[in-house]
C-alpha cells in the first residue's frame, strides 16, 4: 500500500477502505507518511468528502493511535457533552456542576484553543491558583470523588487527531464536516463516554452557519456515536447573537457564578438546563428529560450546584474566595457603558463581530500560545427582539486600552442592527436529533 | 499575505492574483511556505482548476524562479519543440537532426524522467561515450556552431518548477492540465524559445487518454505561449498504439538510425517528417508547410540530416562508430519472435500495455533514480489496420531474463486485438491548433 495512491483514490472521489484509512492514520502519526502527503489527503478530503462509513473508520483509526480512558468503574453509563464553540459559550461552567450535582458524574478535559475568547480552560484560570493539567490518575481519582474534573488533556487520547488538527489549521483544510465530526467524536469515544450530548451552534458566530450546515455536522457525529454504540443527542442550537451577556473570560466566570446563584441570564439559564436535563437523563438519574430538567433547576435553586462548583475549584486548587467575592476576579481599568444611539427593536447583534471586538481587547487568541487579558471583554445589555430606548445602555466594553477600547466599541456598535417594527426573539434551540 | 489564506481561497474556487501567485511560489522556492502547504495547494488546484490568466501568471512566476537563456544571437526566432511523450517516443533522434540539417538550429534540454521506455538522453546513452551534461556555455557555443545540442538541464531553468514537480509525483497532484501546462511552458519560456511545436499525444499509452482532454492541454500551452508573445503550433497526435516498431532504449535508437537512413516505419517517419516541417517553418528556413515538409524529406534523402545526427554525437564525445554499425548497440541476449496465435486485422496494440511490458523487461524506470536496462524492449511487427496470418512474428521481445521474458511475452499479446473484419489504420494526428 502506498500513500500517494490513497491520496489519488480520493482525489478521483473514491471511497478509501478501512485498510487503506488505518494505514494513512498510523503512517501519519508514526511520521512514516510525511505532512505534505497528509496536507494533499486532507484538501482532497475536503473537496471530495468522505461517506460516513469512512468517517467512522477515521474515527477509530485516530483511537487506535493513543490511549483509552476506561470510565467503567465510576458509572454505569459514562456521559459527556461537547459543544461546537461560540460567541460567550461558557455552558460548561454552569452545566457541569449541576449535572454532577444531579448525581451523574461528568469530567470534562477541554482544550485551550483558538477563538473569539479564551476556552474553558483560560475562562477558568481566571480564579487565581487553579491547575488545569492533571495526570490521568488524579483525573479519575477526583471524578470518582466529587462527581466533577474540568482539565486540560490528561491521557494522550487519539494524538494523530492532535497532529492532523495543527497541520489543517495551516493548510486551510479545517472545514470538512467529516474532518470536524471525526476529531470530535475520536476524543469523546477514547476519553471513556457512552452517552454524549453535542451543542451544536449554527449561526454568524458559529463555524456553521445555517441549521442545514449545522444539521449534516450533527447527523454525521449522531452517525459516528451509533456506530461505535454511543447514546449521542444533538442539539442545534443558535449563536446568531451571544450567548448570556458576557463575552470574555473573568466577565464570563462572573455571570457563570450569577447563573449559579439561581440569577444570570434567561436566555443562557435556559439553554444549560436544556443540556443538563439531557445528560442527567442519559446518566440515569431522571426517566424523562421533563423530569431531569426539573432536577437542574432545582440544582440552581438549592445552591447544590454552586457547591459542586467551588469543590472542583478546591479540588483543582483554585482560590474558593472568589466565588463568594466575584468582585476579586480580575477587573479591566476602562468599563464605559455604550449608550444605545437610537430607539427601536434589536433586530441583531452580530456574534461574529462581537466576537472579533472581544478579540481586539485580547480576550482571544489569533496566534497559538498567545497570552490573553483575562479581565477584558464585551458585556451586552440586549437580546434580540428588545426593545430600547435611545441613550439606554446598549453594551459595556471591558478594556485595558483605550485606542483598543475605542476600536471595540465601533465593532459592537455596527454588531448591533436596529428595527422600527417587533422583531421576535430567537429561538435557543432548532432541533433534537437523537442515535 | 499568508499562505493558508492562499490555500483557501484557491480551496473556495476563487482566482488567485498574480501577487498571491508570485508570493506563493516565491515562498516556496525560498523554503519560506513549507512542503505541506504547497501540497494542499496544489490538490486545490488539482480539484478546483485554474484561469488561463492565472496559469500564465503562474508560469510566469516559476520563470521568475531561475535564470533564463538568451538565444537572439543564434537565430531570428528560436524553436524549440516538446512532446507530451508516449510509447516508442524517439522523434527527438530524427526530428532534430532534420531540423537542424535545413539550417533552423534546435538545442534541446532533455530529462530522464519515468516513463515506459528511458527519456530521451537513456536512449542517447546507448551510445558509449555519449555526455549529457553540458554547462550553459558549452551549449550556446555547441548549438551555434552545428545547429543542434541534445543533453540534460544546464541552466538552472524554472527551479520552482522541478521543486513543484517532484512535490506534485508523491502527493497525487500530477494530474491537473493547469499544473502541467504551465510545467512545460515555463521551462520553454525560460530556455529562450520564440516558437515552439507541441506534440500533444492522445490515447491508451498517453497522458490524456481523448482527444478533448489533449485539446484541452494544448488549448492552454498555447494560450501562455501567446500570452507571452511566442508563436506556437499544438498537433495531437496519436498514442493508441505505439509510435513506430520499437519500445525501448537502443532499439528505438536503432530505429531512428534506420529512418535517418531513409527506412524505418512509415508511420514513425510521417509524424517526424510533419513536426520538423512546422519548426523549419516557424524557424523561417521555408514559406509554407508544405515547402518545409519538402526539406525535410529533403534532408532524410540526401542525407544530410544523418551528417547532423554524426555532429552530435561527434560533438558530446559519443562513439561514431555506433553510427555507422548500429549492431554495436547492446544487445539482449533472449531475442524471441512471438507469432501470432490466429489471423485475422489487427484492431488494437494497446500501447499502455506494451510500454509496461517494456518496464518488466527494465527498459523504463518505476522509481526515480532506478538504473535501465539499454538493451531490453518490444519491437511490434504490425499496426492497427494490418492484416495478420497465424503463425506470422507479431513481435520480437528483446530481454535480459527467461521470466521477464515470459510476463513481458503474456503482456504484448493481450496488447493485440483481433478483428475477422477489415479495420481503419489509425491516424497519426487529430487535429492543429495555433497561437
Amino acid at each position: 500500500m502506498r500513500a500517494v495512491d490513497i491520496i489519488s483514490k480520493k482525489r478521483d472521489g473514491g471511497e478509501l477502505t478501512r485498510e487503506e484509512i488505518d494505514f494513512f492514520v498510523e503512517g501519519f502519526t508514526h511520521d512514516e507518511i510525511p505532512d505534505y502527503q497528509a496536507a494533499a489527503w486532507a484538501m482532497a478530503v475536503v473537496l471530495r468528502g468522505m461517506t460516513p462509513r469512512e468517517t467512522y473508520d477515521l474515527t477509530q483509526a485516530m483511537i487506535a493511535s493513543g490511549e483509552r480512558l476506561d470510565l467503567s468503574q465510576i458509572a454505569r453509563r459514562p456521559v459527556d457533552k461537547h459543544s461546537t464553540g461560540g460567541v460567550g459559550d461558557k455552558t460548561t461552567l454552569v452545566i457541569q456542576p449541576i449535572v454532577a450535582a444531579a448525581g451523574v458524574p461528568l469530567g470534562k478535559m477541554s482544550g485551550r484553543g483558538l477563538g473569539f475568547s479564551g476556552g474553558t480552560l483560560d475562562k477558568m484560570e481566571s480564579i487565581p491558583g487553579y491547575k488545569s493539567d492533571l495526570t490521568a490518575g488524579a483525573f479519575l481519582r477526583q471524578l470518582r470523588e466529587i462527581g466533577l474534573v474540568l482539565c486540560g488533556q490528561t491521557a494522550k487520547l487519539a494524538p494523530a487527531d492532535g497532529k492532523l488538527y495543527a497541520l489543517r489549521d495551516v493548510t486551510g483544510t479545517v472545514p470538512s464536516v467529516p474532518l470536524i465530526a471525526s476529531s470530535v467524536m475520536c476524543k469523546k469515544i477514547a476519553g471513556g463516554a457512552k452517552a454524549l450530548v453535542l451543542d451544536v451552534k449554527v449561526g454568524a458566530g458559529a463555524f456553521m452557519s445555517s441549521v442545514r450546515d449545522g444539521t449534516r455536522l450533527a447527523r454525521l457525529m449522531v452517525d459516528i456515536g451509533r456506530r461505535a454504540g454511543m447514546q449521542v443527542i444533538a442539539l442545534i442550537s443558535d449563536m446568531n447573537q451571544p450567548l448570556g451577556h458576557a463575552v470574555g473570560n473573568a466577565i464570563e466566570v462572573r455571570e457563570a457564578l450569577d447563573t449559579l446563584r439561581g440569577g444570570g441570564p434567561a436566555d443562557f439559564r435556559e439553554h444549560c438546563l436544556a443540556v443538563a436535563g439531557h445528560l442527567i437523563q442519559l446518566g440515569g438519574a431522571a426517566p424523562s428529560h421533563a423530569a431531569a430538567k426539573r432536577l437542574a433547576r432545582d440544582m440552581l435553586a438549592g445552591g447544590e450546584a454552586l457547591d459542586k462548583f467551588r469543590r472542583l475549584v478546591r479540588a483543582q486548587s483554585g482560590d474558593e474566595r472568589y466565588i463568594e467575592e466575584p468582585d476579586r476576579l480580575p477587573t479591566a481599568s476602562i468599563r464605559k457603558a455604550v449608550p444605545s444611539p437610537r430607539q427601536g427593536y434589536l433586530a441583531e447583534i452580530n456574534a461574529l463581530q462581537v466576537g472579533m471586538a472581544a478579540v481586539i481587547l485580547g480576550a482571544g487568541r489569533s496566534k497559538k500560545g498567545e497570552p490573553i487579558d483575562h479581565a477584558v471583554g464585551i458585556v451586552v445589555h440586549h437580546k434580540v427582539g428588545d426593545r430600547v430606548k435611545k441613550g439606554e445602555p446598549l453594551f459595556t466594553v471591558h478594556a485595558n486600552d483605550p485606542a483598543k477600547a475605542e476600536e471595540a466599541t465601533e465593532q459592537v456598535l455596527k454588531a448591533h442592527v436596529f428595527s422600527r417594527s417587533p422583531v421576535d426573539p430567537l429561538p435557543l434551540f432548532y432541533r433534537t436529533l437523537r442515535s
